[in-house]
Order: C-alpha cells, then sequence, then structure tokens
C-alpha cells in the first residue's frame, strides 16, 4: 500500500508535546530529520497558549526545512495521555495539565490541517518499529523507563490501542503484592520498583545508611550547582557505574531484574517477537542494564517462548516520539488515501 | 463472511484431549451441542493409542449425533499445550507425556480428515467469545484458574497466539519478586499465588497451625473414602464457604485478590473490552471470589481503562473447550473457504 499511495512519500511531520518541552521535526519518507525545532511547553500558561506554541513549533520547523506547508503529506502530535486519534479528546493529562480538552479539533484549528493525536510512548514504540530497533517486525512490545514506565503494543504491524485507547500501560502492573508505592499509583507496580524515581530512592536510603559510593561526591558537586535536597540524575549513575562504584551497580542490577521479570511476563501475555526496552534509565545506562534483563528473561520464560524472540535496546532515544509520530500519522494517512 | 460460506452453517466437531479425558461433541452452527462422548485419555499407553482413542472418539459421537462425516463443516481438536494450528506439531505436552510428536498429521491420517489443532486455553476463550460470556466482544481475555492458571486473547475478534504461539500464558506473569514456587514454573508466579493449588495450599497450611474449620471435618470424611493425605477438592471447599466457614472465606478472598490485581495488569497491557474468569475453581466458587475480584480490578485500574470493560464469570463450564474448539475450526475453515 505505501508504495503507491503519494502520501507514503512525502515528508511529514512530527511533534512531541511533553510537560517540559516541545519537539518538532520535519521527518522524510525514510526517516531521516530535515529539520528541528525546540521550544519550552510552559504548560502553566493554560492549553490554549499552549496550543499557539505548538502551532508555532510546526509552522518553524516546516520554514526551517525550507518546504512549504502543502509538502507536508501528514502531521502527528504525540501526547503524555490516553487519547483516541480518531477524537483526539484530553480528559486528563496531568504533564500539561489540561482537563477535558478538545485536543485535537483546538490543535487544526491552530495549525489549519488534520493532525493526528497519539500517546507520547505509543509514538515512541512505533518510531523504534518504523526506523529503529524493531524495523521489519510485526509484534513488536515496547517498554519505556525513566521517572515513570510506559509502553506500547504493535500488533500485526499496527499499533494496538485497546477497547478503551489505554493499552501499553506495562507500569501499572503489579510485580509486588503489597509492595511500595510511587506517586499517584498503586501498590507494588513495575514502575514503583524500576523506574528511576525507584532506583533513586533505594540509592538515597543506601547513602543515608552510611554505605560507601561514589556518587555522594556527585550529589556534592550538583548541590554547589545550587541544586537542593539530594538529586540523581541518570547521567550521575552513569558516570558511577563507570567508576565501578559497587552500591550503584548494585542498585542497576536490581532495577534489572525486576525489567527482566516484566518483560518475561509481556512476553507470557502476548508473546512478542521483540521487546524493545527505551528511556531515559536505558539511554544512560543500557549497558549496566541489559545482560541482568537478557538473563532474567530467560530465567523466566520457556524456551519455546523466546525462541527467534529479541529482547534489545532502543536505537532511537529522544527523537523516537517525533520519528514515530511522523511515520504514524503518515501510515494513517496513506491508508485511508488508499481506501478512498 | 460466515453467512455465505456454507460450511459456516454446518455442524462442527469440538474434541478436548486433556491429561485424564477426551471429551468430543457434535456442535451445531449456533453452538448447541447435538452429541457429546466421553472416553478416559489413558494418556499412559502413549501418543499413537491416544490417537487411535481420540479418532474413536470422533467417529463415536458423529454416530451419537446421527450425523455422518461428511455432514461435518470442520473438526477442532484442542491440546493442554502451546502448537501452531497450521502445522500442529507437538513439541512438550507435559499432561500428555507427548514429545516431538506429529499430532496434526496423526490425528488426520486416523480420522481420515483436515482438523484444526488448537491449545485448550485458547479453545475455552474462543468458546466464551462465540456462545458463552463475551459474546459479541472484540477484544476478550480469558483467565482460566484451577490446578495451575491459563488464559487467552481475542484481539479484533481474532485468538491472538503471537509469535511462537504461546501468547495468553497469565499464569506465569511475576506477581511477587521472589515469592513462592509451584510446580516446574518461575517464582512468585500468579498461579504460585492464586491457583487452586496455592489456595489448597495455604488452607492445609492453616489447619496444621491448628485453626479451627468445617474443612477439617470434610477432609476426614473424604480420608473414610479411602484418600490418603490432605485432599481438597473445589467442591469440598464451596461446601465450607457456603457453611460461613471462616478459614475457607479468608482463603477464596486472598486468591480473589489476586486474581483481580491480575486482571488489573491485563488491562493494563491490553485494554481489553472483557476480561472472562473460568475454571474449576471460578466454577465452584466464582460468587464468593468474583465481589473481591471486581472490587480489586477497581482499586488497581484507572477509571478511563475501564470504562465500558466488563470483568465477568465464565458461563460455559467444562463445555467452554469442546464448544471453541468446534467454532474456531468452523470459523476458520469458512474463512479459507471463502477466500478460495
Amino acid at each position: 500500500m505505501k508504495d503507491t499511495s503519494p502520501i507514503a512519500q512525502m515528508p511529514a511531520l512530527g511533534l512531541d508535546m511533553g510537560g517540559t518541552k516541545i519537539l518538532a521535526a520535519v521527518v522524510d519518507a525514510r526517516g531521516k530529520i530535515r529539520a528541528r525545532v525546540k521550544m519550552p511547553t510552559q504548560a502553566e500558561d493554560g492549553p490554549e497558549a499552549v496550543v499557539k506554541r505548538v502551532a508555532k513549533s510546526v509552522f518553524a520547523v516546516i520554514e526551517e526545512s525550507k518546504l512549504k506547508l502543502d509538502d507536508i503529506g501528514a502531521m502527528g502530535i504525540s501526547i503524555p495521555c490516553p487519547t483516541d486519534p480518531l477524537v483526539g479528546f484530553v480528559e486528563n493529562a496531568v504533564n500539561l495539565g489540561w482537563l477535558n480538552f478538545p485536543a485535537k479539533k483546538k490543535l487544526e484549528k491552530a495549525i489549519g490541517r488534520p493532525i493526528w493525536l497519539e500517546n507520547d510512548v505509543n509514538a515512541g514504540t512505533y518510531g523504534e518499529f518504523r526506523y529503529g530497533a524493531a524495523q521489519g517486525r510485526q509484534d513488536v512490545f515496547g517498554i519505556f523507563a525513566g521517572t515513570g514506565i510506559g509502553g506500547g503494543v504493535i500488533i500485526g504491524g499496527k499499533m494496538h490501542r485497546g477497547f478503551n485507547k489505554t493499552a501499553g500501560e506495562v507500569g501499572h502492573i503489579v510485580m509486588k503484592v503489597d509492595g511500595p508505592v510511587q506517586g499517584g499509583g498503586f501498590p507494588g507496580t513495575f514502575e514503583a520498583l524500576a523506574s528511576r524515581t525507584a532506583l533513586t530512592k533505594w540509592l538515597t536510603k543506601q547513602i543515608k545508611k552510611g554505605r560507601k559510593s561514589v556518587l555522594k561526591k556527585l550529589i556534592k558537586a550538583e548541590k554547589k550547582k545550587g541544586g537542593k535536597g539530594i538529586h540523581i540524575r541518570s547521567g550521575m549513575i552513569k558516570d558511577a557505574a563507570e567508576s565501578g562504584d559497587k552500591m550503584v551497580l548494585e542498585g542497576l542490577d536490581r532495577i534489572a531484574r525486576i525489567l527482566g521479570m516484566a518483560t518475561a511476563s509481556v512476553v507470557h501475555v502476548l508473546g512478542p517477537e521483540m521487546v524493545v526496552l527505551g528511556g531515559g534509565l536505558m539511554e544512560a545506562c543500557g549497558n549496566y542494564l541489559m545482560p541482568t534483563v537478557k538473563k532474567t528473561v530467560e530465567k523466566f520464560t520457556f524456551e519455546i517462548e523466546r525462541r527467534n524472540m529479541d529482547v534489545v535496546m532502543a536505537q532511537l532515544g529522544d527523537d523516537a516520539g517525533i520519528l514515530g509520530a511522523a511515520a504514524i500519522a503518515r501510515d494513517a494517512a496513506a491508508t485511508s488515501a488508499q481506501a478512498r
């Protein structure tokens, strides 16, 4: 289908509307980024102001790409909340502070073109599927670990959104009955055990217990720069791991075991062809996490389940979202143009 | 499609090849069972003998239905192991003692007709989807709890088998990191926490601790009949629950909480339209389990995830497997006849 529709060969726009920043890109049909623009979201100004800033980013990045609005075959915008792309109504986007906001309608009015509104982790998974680690695979599960943990499901080469367009929320599966709570989540979930938040909590506790670690020095250096309390960034964890710090390596290993068990659980339930692991923590510390993740998947699955099934690191980093948003919008537009 | 293919209107045969018994039925297009036959599996005689007994059951039930072999539009046989219906090779069916056995080929030779070989829990889920609790739904997850816990996935009205045809193995998801082991399974899995086996283990432990329960009397009565050790059947658990036995009700509530959390996990990952809970324990004690299951699902999911999403008890009992095997074979045959 993609070969015969002209839209399939046209550049598409992908935009990632995050809680802190807006990333926009013009992406050609091969997944090459021809131009990119970054702006602060400034969500505190309210949804109408953010919509204006999104439209501004769209026009700016198209100008940057030296193309015109009509050269863009499709536009995909990702948003950090569940949404039905065909409706595009946002009930509650916590990170943006949006409540019951007709996002698709408002964005289309501001931009003057139809848009495809997609959940951000779905877009990231689709990006890895079309241009990254999962190219050519048909049944893919994406797990993205950062502050929280999100996921995306591709079945038979198509985004699986589920009955209420909420599928993929793997961060909320229970992995420790009556276990710890994270944020407004449920007790004992995957993300309460294995997100960067969970890791930094554990590391902080170890430091307070008086355990030796180079992390103490790194935290002090961070405080001198004006940081308050104990703040541990992914980069600091990586630096400590690279210096061979035992405490940090132990912490990463604990997280990796949980990531492995969760991957195994996804394999049991869905039988994917590939599980792609991404997100900030994985990007920074993937080399330290992956060996234990893979060993744990082997321990917690049957041989028949993991035959020719791969567990790999994501390849596109921060670009997965914009690439995925562009691709999913283009694929949807090309398919519907074909159907006409 | 189903309306225009003659196969879709013909009776089909469904057969459930279990570890202890073979159940066979002739099922009309509306899901009515026109004849049924039951035989012991006698798996200890080896696969070739069992294949003969299956063929015998097939011919017996067709005779019983007063139909002829040519009146049967399709034949579905379910088996307690993963299998690719198009290949039908069995690598390891533990309950049957089959290893690397070309089951489809052997069965087709013995019966003289093409058969559709399907995993037993997939067949059960498909039965509930076509004729039971999930009729008219498109995205369905079946969870069947008995000695172990199995599951089946229907997406977009079709059986989802996954890349290695192993999807639905929800009993092996980790729900308690470093938790108890059951049989040859992995530590802390759903089935190690919430199968009938897990429940009877807990009940036995309570009794040994000296806790009061009518179950003691029931076990004694069972022993007089010739049973050895402590043997607790689903029916005894039901009887004890009906008499208001506190220990047994507490045990059921513990299981129900885990069932609810597992259901919530499936909802997070797949976003189904309906989760159907079946199996021996659910059939016997569903009325005691379901209120806590539902309450727990509410506690462990977001409102948007469970909107118009139902969690219900299976309706077909032991017949789900034979009805599902017949229906899935008929639907597959009707679709491929259409495609020709």
